[in-house]
């Protein structure tokens, strides 16, 4: 495995300035091999500046072709091999076998994208022919559809070093989008992004794309990372992290001459709610799944579920003591990063000194420093003390809850209220109990991008289906999902051709409809050809 | 005709504090009576929190309610009879004739909405069923939907009294969705807004809906629309009017502690490229055309063709001259209003007196300034010329355009690349001209959201195929058009339902597809139910 720390311009190497970083394993604290060198501006302006010029080339490329270029990414990152394991374990402390998953995810997400692409349909296809005899004035000849928006910035998650990083959703969506793509690296797993990038390369050369297709630059978010979404050829920004790092991204793009829309997914405490019937027919299974929600890759998913919710009484003390009970027995895990580890341990202070919160449990065995690990923590509180301390409602990275016990369903209707933006919220209930919580769900509703019922919400399903988004702070644009088919449409822009002749007309749009997708024609949804 | 020149709190008078205004027609600067009252803090306050009350009750009518509730509306805009009509021709001075045109469309508008909204598939439901026993973690079931986002802010435009104000094309999307919506009146015509609003409200009534789904306020952008705009139950914008109105309330948005979507249209030049054979051929007729399309409605379209560029030569200045005879003899116009009026010439005396810029024409007629009149204008002027002086490329909104003799296609090209985004861009040619044309029209594609082949920008046909959008300084968010059936998407967000029992499912999402839409169910695009 033989890193070499530079920039990805293009098929240029970009050398970097003097700045220089090392990534550090959260296992050991040992520094990692080699120094990796921080862009500079000159190559921050030539990768977009190659994006620029390689948008032309790549968003005339067909479906099938970026199909084709999406599969050859899976394929070549699968062809690193356990190198690549063995690297992003070093530098993010995952264990093997989820980080094996998570390629797995990682290439299953391109195969799907390129199916998605390959089928077409996605461009939302709308054809109104002419009518030159209309009355008062005639009707031209309208079809519309969404084209690729432009170079798209992308920045790597710490969390997921395949999954939301260099060729996670982000990537694949906007390359499948036909939008080329530049990267910010993560600075905590960069030769893991190295080696991605590597097979990056690997396809876009085998597919004879222009080289601009996909760059990928190192250093810090705010000299980098700004100085690319504030590019003038940037057209759109993907970002998942802290909420103090994508407010920055969006209030830097909304700042711009001209705003560009920027997806962060930023901060989610994921509320569960436990409804009465369900806690006495099942609490002790619910305290175990909770338990494995909360502490399931030492807390460290967007997803985690961060606030328990439920009513005060025995049910809910029996619940607390089971969940205390199996969370003491989870041994204390490395985190992602030193700065995450340091974050979590302060977070953990900072509520626990608060009034009224009381430690509920911990891992019995102490985290190793030396390890950077993290122990799972369950504090307790009631509904007053929660309501009247907004810093109980921010997220705190790590296998960590909060268990909130409320004197009425009223007083949890008041707090689901209250919440701010989520990803997910959940209730346990069983019949019984939804029938009574239809105005709980519907607060809800307003507050998540995805409601789960007797469920768990880590675990994001990659499909047609799914939501991973929500309002602000969860995201900062409500209306799009960052995971599933539908997160394509963040990078597309819809195009009305007018009175445009057969031979000028996109594929998708032409009367004879070669590409076989269903479209709106007329009015109707139909798979025909266009008689005119 | 009583008009009564408060606000509307709902089903509530909001009889405003000390600050009044008038209404001023254009025809005679005669002041119109009554006083119009500006919402007070608290009324903008009340407003809003009728919206936000209201929006549990009306979000979860079905299809076909909103869809009687959109033809009510109509309805009750056409009992309103010959009173609006003659309201709105004395407030903004257009002709009854076009105001009677922009009324059946603004009607048929509410109508095509109820369609979409009838029909119901535009919640793109997307349903993937539980596989229980996936290795290595089961899927649950996830299903699918958009959702209405909340409370819209509407602002009325002044050049469509109809079409784009009180229950124009945004407050038809955003009720279509499921959203309550707040309109700021425009202030140049309050009588007509209070007209339209007794109708939406008499149509609230006779549907038995919420009273918070209407709210209308009268007032100053700044002070009225900034405080609705910064209103913790805001949702989203949605506002056609001037750039730097538009992004005020864009910034404003984005400066919230919670973000929330702004879609402005704001300003668009409307290229109009006429390549040689085209001239060649036809230049007599494009001439005519184009003068028709600058100076139609006084020139008061954000689709008004403000900049023509063609190659230099004789056909060119043949073209000119043909322009030049065509628009001498056209009136001038009774403008919207005196600031529109006096923006207008402030804007041609700017531009005209840049060095290397000509008069081309003006109309014969001088203007009356008594009845707010502008004449119609072309200037010229070379490519050189163009490029050196930004302000040529600014709006100017009237009966004006400038037109660009260009010594070479590569300079055309140029021009095309530096062009700022646009809501609409034109060629007109041969199929030997396109054969040439290729990379204009690629960059052009870029930088507008509707392209037209021979054919002139004004005239926006309302239906699926449509967009009318484009990038920054055309819109705020080139992913959303404001005209036609996707209009409805800018008021709607995903929302997924994880492990739902059928009686807690939106109708939409239910196994028999009792709406009986096309769904995506497990990949595949099908009206069937789902088995599970």
């Amino acid at each position: 495995m033989n890193l070499h720390g530079q920039n990805f311009i293009g098929d240029q190497p970009g050398p970097g300035g003097r700045e220089t970083f090392y990534a550090v394993s959260p296992l050991d604290r040992r520094q990692l091999e080699p120094a990796f060198h921080a862009a500079t501006e000159a190559e921050v302006n030539a990768a977009m500046g190659l994006a620029e010029g390689a948008f032309n080339g790549y968003r005339e490329t067909t479906g099938g072709e970026r199909a084709v270029f999406l599969e050859r990414i899976a394929d070549e990152i699968m062809a690193l091999g356990d190198d690549l394991i063995a690297r992003a374990h070093l530098e993010t402390g995952l264990p093997e076998t989820r980080l094996t998953g998570e390629r797995a995810r990682t290439v299953n997400q391109l195969k799907l994208f390129a199916q998605v692409v390959r089928d077409g349909s996605w461009v939302d296809a709308r054809i109104d022919t002419a009518i030159p005899d209309r009355q008062p004035a005639p009707r031209p000849d309208l079809r519309r559809m969404l084209i690729p928006i432009g170079p798209v910035i992308v920045f790597g998650a710490s969390n997921f070093p395949f999954a939301y990083s260099v060729a996670g959703g982000d990537t694949a969506s906007a390359l499948a989008a036909g939008n080329p793509v530049v990267v910010k690296a993560h600075e905590r797993h960069p030769g893991t992004s190295e080696l991605v990038a590597t097979a990056i390369r690997r396809a876009v050369t085998a597919c004879h794309l222009p080289a601009g297709v996909f760059s990928m630059l190192h250093g810090p978010g705010k000299t980098v990372g700004i100085a690319l979404v504030r590019h003038p050829h940037a057209c759109a920004v993907g970002f998942t992290g802290s909420r103090v790092a994508g407010r920055a991204l969006f209030d830097a793009a909304a700042a711009r001459l001209e705003p560009i829309p920027v997806f962060a997914e930023m901060s989610s405490l994921n509320p569960v709610f436990i409804l009465p019937e369900a806690l006495r027919e099942r609490g002790a299974k619910i305290a175990e799944g909770l338990k494995n929600s909360v502490t399931l890759g030492a807390g460290q998913f967007c997803t985690k579920p961060g606030l328990v919710f439920g009513l005060q009484g025995t049910e809910f003390e029996q619940f607390q003591q089971s969940l205390a009970e199996l969370l003491k027995t989870v041994a204390p895990a490395t985190m992602l990063h030193a700065g995450i580890c340091d974050a979590y341990h302060k977070g953990l202070a900072h509520v626990s000194g608060i009034g009224g919160v009381k430690m509920l449990a911990r891992s019995e065995q102490n985290p190793d420093a030396q390890k950077t690990q993290g122990e799972s923590v369950v504090l307790c509180t009631d509904a007053r003390t929660f309501r009247g301390h907004a810093e109980l409602a921010g997220e705190v990275f790590g296998p960590f809850s909060i268990l909130v016990s409320a004197p009425t369903f009223a007083e949890l209707e008041a707090i689901a209220q209250d919440l701010e933006g989520q990803l997910t919220a959940t209730v346990h209930g069983t019949p019984g109990d939804f029938q009574k919580a239809g105005n709980l769900l519907r607060l809800l509703e307003r507050k998540a991008g995805r409601l789960i019922l007797n469920g768990f919400p880590t675990g994001v399903e990659v499909c047609p289906a799914m939501n991973h988004g929500g309002p602000y702070p969860a995201t900062t644009d409500v209306r799009f999902t960052s995971v599933g088919t539908a997160a394509i449409y963040r990078f597309a822009r819809p195009v009305c051709y007018q009175d445009f002749p057969a031979a000028l007309l996109p594929a998708a749009l032409r009367d004879e409809n070669p590409l076989g997708i269903p479209r709106v024609v007329n009015g109707k949804r139909t798979q025909e050809s266009v008689d005119r």
